[in-house]
C-alpha cells in the first residue's frame, strides 16, 4: 500500500473488485463470492499450510456443519463465548426441529463428541485432524470482506489429542512452528503473543496469537493457537487407559487460521497500482505479452509460443496475453493483478536472443540471454520473494515503538505512561511495546488505553504487554 | 461386491466404518464424517473432475452457503421443488432474523443473482463457473452415508450462460462428454437418459441424467447435466446487449456430482474382502510389505526402504508398512482397505533380484525382475484400472434387461407389459429398456410398474424407455 495509510480501507476494497478477487455485493451482509482469480490465490496458499499440516502427521478429514444445540452447550465456557453469535436452524421445510441446529462457528464440540467414539486406550493417540471448511458468526459489527464476514467462507481448523499433558505442549510448539513457517512463505511478518486470560478462546487454558499489523497500523489476528488442557476432554468424556493400566482424560489443542490470511498478503504486499503477489500463491506467475510491429506479428508471436511451452512445461503458472489490445493496457491489467514477472518480446530482443523481464515487485525492468531463460525465471523469482518478505518486514517494523524499561512504581507514572501509549497509538499507531509489569496487565489498563492489549510478547530476551487497536 | 446381492447394503455399511471412509455415528439423521481414508479417496476423485473442468475453460468459485428467501423464492418452479426439504436459519443468537435464510439446497439462485452484475453484453458470454460445497436437504426419507445425507457433503454444481440457444445446447453436450470421461476414469458404468418432464429439474427446460447399477440391482442418479434454457434467466433479469445491438436473455445450463460418486466407487468394484480402489484415486496405490525372516531382517527392511524410495520419487502413492505385526494381518489391512497393489520382500527374492507382486483387483501374484520395477508397477496398474472397468461393465451389463420391440396396440398387450417389467424388475432386477411408445410414457404407467421411469435412453440406434427400482 506504499506510503498511504490513510485510503487503505478505501484501497482494500477497490482492488478486491478491480483485481476480481471477491465480490461483496451479495445480498447478505458479511456474505459474498470468491471469484475465479481471488479462489486461485485461497487455493495456493492453503495448499501450502495443507502440505504443512500433511508432513507432520496431520489427517485431513470433514465433519459435519450443523451442530445440534445440546452438543454446543455442553462446555460451557465454550457457548457463553459464542452465543451471540450463533446462527439457528429452526425448520427443516415448514416442520419445526425438535433441536435446534447452530451452524458451526467452529468444531470443537463436533470433533470431540467423535473423538469419543475413536479414544478407548493410549495407543489410539496421538490424533491430529484438521478440515478447511465454511464457518459462521452472526457478527453485530461491521463487516469487512475476508476480514470480519458472517460465513468464514475458509477456516482451516485443527485439533489434537495427546496422552499426556507434555504432549499437548509440544504440540502447541509445533502448530506455532507451522504457522510461523507458513506466515513466512506468505511474507507475512507477525507478532507472536500469549493473549490475556480475559481474551483467551472460550474454553482454553491458553491462547497464543499471531498478529499483523496492516498498513493502517491497525493489528490482525491472522491465527491461533489454543491449548485446552482437558477442558473438553473432561466434557466430552476423552477417557483412555493409560500405558500403565489406569485412567486419564486427553489433553487437547487446537488451532486455525482463515481468510484474514489472504486479506493479509493483499494489504501486506500491495501497492497504489494493485496487487503484489508472492510467486507461491500467484494465479499467474508469469505473464508473456508479445510486442507486435507490423509484419512482425508472426516472429513474436512465435517466440511467445516457444517462451509459454517451456515455462510451462516446467511447471510454471504461465499465461500468454495474446488479446488484440494494445500492450500498455495488458501491462497495467496485470500489474493490477500482482503478476510477478512480466516478459515482453519485442522483435529486435528477439533478434539479439534477449528477453526483457519486469518485476512487478520493484518495478525493474532488464534483460536476460534467451539461454538463460529458466536461470533468470528462478532467480528472479527468488528475489522477489525476497524482497517481498523484507518489505513487509521493514514496514511492519516501522509500527512496532518499544518502550523503555522504566519502572511504574506509583499512579502518577502510570498516568504519564497512560497518556505516551495513547499518543503513540493515535500518531504513529501500530503496536506498542509495554515492558511487562503485571499491574498493568488488567482490563483496566486495556480500558484506559482506549485501545487492545493482544498479550503478553517476547522481543530481544524481554517480556513485553502487547497494545494495539486492533481489527 | 462378489455375486451376493442380498446383503449388499449391510456389506456397505460394513465397510464404511471397517475401512475408515465415513463415520456415520454424528448425532444429527443424514450428517456424518469423512474420515481421513475416505478423505482422501474424495480428494483424489474430485481432483479429477476439478482437472476436466479446469481443462474445458471452467472456473472455479466460491458462493455462500446461506440464501435469502425471497432470492430461493424468486423462480417458482424451482421453489416448488425444493421448499419441503430446505432448512432455515431463523435467527442470529437470541435476535429474530428479518428475513430467514435458507442452507443452499444447490445454489442456482445464489449464483444467477450475482451473474446479473457481471452480465451486459454478449461479450461477457460464455461464463462458466462451477464450486465443490456442502449443501443441504431436510430428508425425510431413510437416509444414507454418501447416498442420502441430509448434509451433501460434497456437491460440484458447474452453472454456465451463454448467448444462444445453440450455444447453451452444446454446453449440454461437453457436460455430458464430460461426466462421462469423468466416470469411465472411475471405471463406473452408466445409463444416460433425458428424464420424464415430471421428473426434471424444477425450473429447467430439461434433465440429461446418468445412473449407475449397485450390486443390489437398484439404480443411483450419480449426474445430472440441466439445460435452463431462459427460465432463470428471465427471472434473474439476465439480459444482455447481443452483437448486432439487440436485447435478449441469456441461455444457461447446469450440471452436478455428489458424493454419491464416492458411494459409486466403493459398492461397484469392492468384493467380500473389502474396497477395491480404481490406482488413480486409491490414497495409497502401493504397499510395501518386508517379509522379516530372523536374522534377515535388516536386509528385507533395507530392500523395502530403497523401493519405497523409487516409488516415493516417481510420485506413486505409496506407504511401507513397518508395522510390528505379522505380514498375514497386514495383508488384511490393505486388502480391506483396497491398495491395488501390494510389494512382498522376502530374503529369497531379494536375493534372486526378484519382487512379488500382488494384485487387489484378481488376487494374482506374481515376480518380476527388480530392473523391470517401475515398468512392472505402471504395467499392472494399467492392467487393474482394465480389469476393474471390464468387471463392473459386466455386472452392471448384467442387470440391464432389453425388450423385444412389440407394437402394445390394446389394454391386454400394455398389462402384459406391466406384468413383464414387474417380474423382471422382481427377479433379475436392474434396469428394463422397454421400445418407446409415446402411450407408456407418463407417470400412470410409471405408478403401474411400481418402479421408476429413469427416462428415454438410446441404446444400439434405438430409443428405450428405461424403468428401473432407483435409490
Amino acid at each position: 500500500m506504499g506510503e498511504t495509510v490513510e485510503n487503505f480501507s478505501e484501497w482494500y476494497g477497490n482492488i478486491l473488485e478491480r483485481a476480481e478477487i471477491y465480490d461483496l455485493r451479495y445480498p447478505i451482509k458479511g456474505c459474498g463470492v470468491y471469484l475465479p482469480y481471488g479462489f486461485k490465490i485461497r487455493k495456493y496458499a492453503f495448499e501450502i499450510i495443507r502440505n504443512m499440516l500433511d508432513e507432520t502427521g496431520h489427517d485431513e478429514a470433514l465433519f459435519p456443519m450443523l451442530i445440534p444445540e445440546d452438543l454446543l452447550a455442553k462446555e460451557g465456557e465454550h457457548i457463553k463465548g459464542f452465543e451471540d453469535e450463533v446462527y439457528w436452524v429452526t425448520h427443516g421445510g415448514k416442520t419445526p426441529l425438535d433441536v435446534k441446529l447452530a451452524l458451526r462457528p467452529t468444531s470443537e464440540t463436533p470433533i470431540y463428541y467423535m473423538m469419543k467414539l475413536w479414544i478407548k486406550v493410549h495407543t489410539d493417540l496421538p490424533i491430529k485432524v484438521y478440515q478447511v471448511v465454511n464457518t459462521f458468526r452472526y457478527e453485530t459489527k461491521h463487516t469487512r470482506p475476508l476480514i470480519r464476514l458472517r460465513e468464514i467462507m475458509t477456516f482451516k481448523e485443527a485439533h489434537t489429542a495427546h496422552a499426556t499433558k507434555e504432549d499437548a505442549e509440544n504440540q502447541v510448539k509445533e502448530a506455532i512452528n507451522i504457522y510461523k513457517n507458513f506466515f513466512d512463505e506468505l511474507g507475512i511478518p507477525t507478532i507472536i503473543s500469549k493473549r490475556p486470560e480475559w481474551d483467551k478462546f472460550p474454553g482454553a487454558e491458553y491462547t497464543m496469537a499471531f498478529d499483523t499489523i496492516f498498513p493502517d497500523g491497525k493489528t490482525m489476528q491472522i491465527g491461533t493457537v489454543h491449548n485446552l488442557g482437558q477442558n473438553f476432554a473432561k466434557t466430552f468424556e476423552l477417557e483412555f487407559e493409560t500405558a500403565d493400566g489406569g485412567k486419564d482424560y486427553a489433553y487437547q489443542t487446537c488451532y486455525g487460521i482463515s481468510d484474514r490470511v489472504i486479506a493479509s498478503i493483499i494489504a501486506l504486499h500491495g501497492d497504489e497500482k494493485g496487487l503484489i503477489l508472492p510467486p507461491n500463491v500467484a494465479p499467474i506467475q508469469i505473464v508473456i505479452i508479445p510486442l507486435l510491429f507490423k509484419g512482425k506479428e508472426e516472429i513474436a508471436m512465435n517466440k511467445a509460443e516457444e517462451v509459454y511451452n517451456t515455462l510451462k512445461e516446467k511447471g510454471f503458472r504461465v499465461k500468454l496475453d495474446d488479446r488484440d489490445i494494445r500492450p500498455g493496457r495488458k501491462f497495467n491489467d496485470w500489474e493490477l493483478k500482482g503478476a510477478p514477472i512480466r516478459i515482453e518480446l519485442g522483435p529486435r530482443d528477439i533478434e539479439n536472443k534477449k528477453i526483457t523481464l519486469f518485476r512487478r515487485d520493484t518495478g525493474e525492468k532488464f534483460q536476460i540471454n534467451e539461454d538463460d531463460l529458466l536461470d533468470g525465471i528462478n532467480n528472479t523469482m527468488n528475489s522477489i520473494m525476497k524482497t517481498i518478505k523484507e518489505k513487509a518486514n521493514e514496514r511492519v517494523n516501522s509500527f512496532i515503538t518499544i518502550m523503555d524499561n522504566k519502572n511504574n512504581k506509583n499512579n502518577n507514572d502510570i498516568e504519564a505512561l497512560i497518556d505516551n501509549v495513547k499518543e503513540i497509538l493515535a500518531e504513529k499507531k501500530g503496536v506498542v511495546l509495554i515492558p511487562y509489569d503485571k499491574n498493568l496487565y488488567n482490563e483496566e489498563f486495556e480500558e484506559s488505553i482506549e485501545a487492545s492489549v493482544l498479550g503478553i510478547t517476547k522481543c530481544n530476551g524481554n517480556e513485553y504487554i502487547a497494545v494495539a487497536r486492533t481489527y
